[in-house]
């Protein structure tokens, strides 16, 4: 087992990876706050892997709520499922919530830790790459809102990660991919050596090689745990974790939440990024090609779906980075460095819209 | 004017206490995190003070959100109404939200600005005696939920409080009552030179004369800013301003939210917590009687309305302060000396139920 530690003073936790990680007892236990427990799962995971996790809690009060499985279901009403699910339980402060899922479940689970009761603990076990390499790590918590992805939500960090590569072995090959385009992202934004191991190890990752898959979601974890500890609340580099996600997320929110994976968005925006920076003269386009072959080996798109410019941008303009009514993009001043900027030429960025598009 | 500071490190705040302090554009401004600003208001305060305060922004982009007027009305649901109004208008992480109103809009403007975008500044303007007095200081935020009030929300201090003492000459006879319950409250929790004060000048506050409402408001605020500083997170002596609330949370809750005022519940509370501190030996009759006197000079109830002992303990169960299964209570030593504690016969509390109903 490999333990990584996300440093933020008394707010620090550990991150764990390792195999069959979820039946370890005092791994778990020495992250409750009480003996109260509420696990949140949804209708897919929670068949597979909740027993495993109950047994990890003899002793304890264990309730579970289990929600629909989806994008499309994170949001405020499902959030308010677990209030009153808390409530009717009659379930104290001292209660500890445990995400038991992906992304979804994981900032559900997370936002509902910080509001119940004004703030309780809580325990992250991803179940997905994707939540393992990037959503569990870091304490961004949020529900979606239909006019924006993410837009209502709370920094609140978990007091454990539990990354158990063994659940990995169930999860589908469209939600592998989703989560390998996160990991492409660390490489590119500031890692170039990782992007290179990616480069020779894709096809052992797509292979489910487990060696493969730990190392991966170390390497990930730690790029993301540096970045965190530096800036907790994005008000500066953080934000470079963000490369892809003012485009994909345009598209998550255009074409309904839960249509196109979070990863699969992020790989479009991430190729979208990549394509601005050439015409801004900063990349190459053997740079652009490197990235498109990386993206269609993991099985990702470079495309976006068909949606006009005129929304992409309206879409686009709804984004946290907005500063003075202006949009601000992560875009790469070279492979495995990127930058946040406003200084782009409009019609540009009209040209790229235009260009990744299926 | 007086100035009053919250001290809470980087979180620290000022409060303003004054008259005619809504139209002073440097004392507001100064507390503005970017140009953009959304007032929330509801429709019994807009129509009176919006346009005053809206004076005191030229220069900003200013929105508004007016939500309709009532303790009935601190959901979830308009919560999102909030958060619908700043996505549609395009509103940015650098928005300011200024609640302009009693309890139920500070404590939803400032939740919304604790989730907006994972947090963006927010400025109390507190319209009620209430609120001046307890709910806009110190940063408690919430919603109701229909199982237990005040169960969703967050620790989130705001940039500043204005408490414009002149606006409480539109507030009713009834909220201003309510307002006072929790004057009280400070002097039998920590401060009887003050409840003494009270005893000498409760006709003066009923009758709105200007120079005891600021005494009692700076009071008020000095012991509420004390508490806030030495415990942001209520893990200890924070609770003690939670006398009456236990039992006026579940009279609130039975009742159905906004048909006894707030302030009107935690005064029957707070009678019900001098009873039974009475039966427990710790206060005399006397004390009881100079609490029941006290209260009833402010026109406020001191009997409970009819609910079964049943209800009110199942309500009583869902609290903030339960701890391994127990209700906790605030009870008092002495007039002046406040006390959380489970340990309490079940038969007495039975008995103070019992007996402190109309």
């Amino acid at each position: 087992m490999i333990t990584l530690d996300v440093v933020l003073g008394d707010r620090s936790y550990p991150i764990y990876i390792g195999s069959n990680l979820l039946g370890q007892v005092a791994l778990i236990q020495q992250h409750l706050a009480g003996k109260e427990v509420l696990v949140v799962s949804n209708e897919t995971v929670a068949p597979l892997y909740l027993s495993k996790l109950v047994t990890s809690l003899e002793g304890y009060r264990v309730e579970s709520v289990i929600l629909p499985d989806g994008e499309r279901y994170k949001t405020l009403e499902q959030l308010n499922n677990i209030f009153t699910a808390l409530l009717e339980k009659r379930m104290s402060r001292q209660t500890t919530i445990i995400a038991l899922g992906g992304g979804v479940i994981g900032d559900m689970a997370g936002f509902a830790a910080a509001c119940y009761q004004r703030g309780i603990a809580f325990v992250q076990v991803p179940t997905t790459l994707l939540a393992q390499v990037d959503s569990s790590v870091g304490g961004k918590t949020a529900v979606n809102h239909p006019a924006g992805k993410n837009m209502i939500g709370a920094f609140y960090q978990p007091r454990c990660v539990i990354a158990d590569i063994a659940v990995l072995n169930t999860l589908d090959d469209r939600q592998l991919s989703a989560g390998i385009a996160e990991i492409i992202k660390y490489g590119l934004i500031r890692d170039e050596a990782f992007l290179r191991w990616l480069e020779g190890n894709m096809d052992a990752l797509i292979g489910r090689d487990m060696n493969a898959l730990v190392y991966a979601v170390e390497r990930s974890c730690i790029n993301k745990a540096e970045l965190v500890a530096a800036d907790e609340h994005e008000r500066g580099q953080r934000a470079l974790l963000n490369l892809g996600h003012t485009f994909g997320h345009a598209i998550e929110t255009a074409m309904g939440y839960g249509e196109w994976l979070h990863g699969e968005a992020v790989a479009a925006g991430m190729y979208m990024a990549a394509d601005l920076s050439v015409r801004l003269g900063w990349l190459t386009k053997t740079d652009l090609a490197r990235v498109e072959q990386l993206l269609l080996r993991a099985n990702l798109p470079v495309k976006g779906p068909r949606i006009s410019i005129e929304k992409m941008k309206d879409l686009m303009a709804v984004d946290k980075k907005v500063q003075d009514g202006r949009v601000r993009l992560v875009l790469l001043k070279a492979i495995g460095e990127a930058v946040v900027t406003d200084d782009f030429d409009a019609g540009l960025l009209d040209q790229t819209l235009q260009q990744c598009q299926v």
